[in-house]
């Protein structure tokens, strides 16, 4: 299926949100309901919804089971996505930490790290190999996601060696812009450039 | 100065490559060559520097140093902007280690915590006051931009008080959908929305 980012953005906030409701089943919710909550327009939920099949009905609005089975069939691949966290430094076991606190289809198989006295530890619940051993581990494990939280220096070579063993969709916390072949799915947390941004917007009009 | 954020975002990024050549001043640069090393078009790149009032040399480009003077005299307020982070545990030391090892003008003036022991404490080189204190602190120390670290539980009521007590910026990691007042500029870092969309894109052709 062909579908915007941020519609795929949507659908998983959809899916979190409807989630969190103790029991859902024979319930209804209305697109301007789920658009409140969300800070959304009911003009996007619906279109976003029309995108994957489903329209409401106009007096109860969209069946909530069913919504959450088609947003999951649409979102989800049956055998879920192996993670590796490359960089097991105190972002990545926060990171880490964060991923196995929420019920996700991500499955955090493998942490690389320069530090030997991480080396066949387990970290977080999570097995810790030399960074030497990327290559190896990423497709032994058929990683095909990969969390950057290295340093910047070694960013660049290291999405290289990941995408080299399979790796397709790479998040990055490094800050470094990555030059990526374009059939590579990457996404950037540029944690200072968003700062910035934040900065840029709220100047006081004192200034 | 009314621009995009798309800009901000991107005049940010320009900046911090530039400022890592170790020698600029004299030089010019292309459109096109900065384009290419952060993967946009040159018609992006032109159009960004316009609106902040700068034109490329037809056979030069742009002289960085100018570039560069522009951009901060865009981006920046004068004195900077006090940071506060809330939640000081693994992501919160792990984001406040980040900002800091980064030259930028973002002061981390606080952290706060729900646990006693860190109270008082120094922490990745910032003050740590318990969360009971965020008003009285955010106000006396000037904070402008939060960035939440906490439980999804308490993120609402947390961007509730740090709001009321004169923070405008929010930079968002608890994965909660937040309620804000729209003159508040908030950011949102949703690694587990983030991670379904990249798992989307690369899902295999076989699927």
């Amino acid at each position: 299926m062909n579908l915007p980012p941020r519609t795929i953005e949507r659908l998983s906030k959809y899916r979190r949100l409807l989630k969190k409701y103790p029991k859902t089943e024979g319930l209804y919710i209305f697109s301007h309901h789920l658009a409140r909550l969300l800070n959304l327009t009911p003009v996007q939920v619906r279109r976003d919804l029309m995108l994957i099949g489903l329209s409401g009905n106009h007096r109860k609005g969209y069946n909530i089971t069913e919504l959450l089975k088609v947003i999951s069939q649409t979102i989800d691949t049956e055998q879920g996505h192996n993670l590796a966290i490359v960089g097991m430094g105190n972002l990545g076991r926060a990171v880490t930490r964060f991923i196995r606190k929420n019920e996700t289809r991500m499955n955090i198989v493998a942490g690389f790290d320069i530090d030997q006295s991480k080396l066949n530890e387990t970290i977080e619940g999570v097995p810790c190999y030399h960074i030497s051993q990327i290559e190896e581990y990423i497709k032994v494990l058929s990683v095909d996601i990969a969390i950057l939280t290295t340093s910047p220096e070694s960013a660049q070579e290291i999405a290289d060696r990941v995408i080299r063993s399979g790796v397709t969709g790479i998040l990055n916390f490094t800050s470094v812009h990555l030059d990526v072949p374009k059939e590579i799915y990457l996404k950037d947390y540029d944690i200072i450039t968003s700062l910035e941004e934040i900065g840029f917007f709220i100047k006081s009009p004192l200034q």
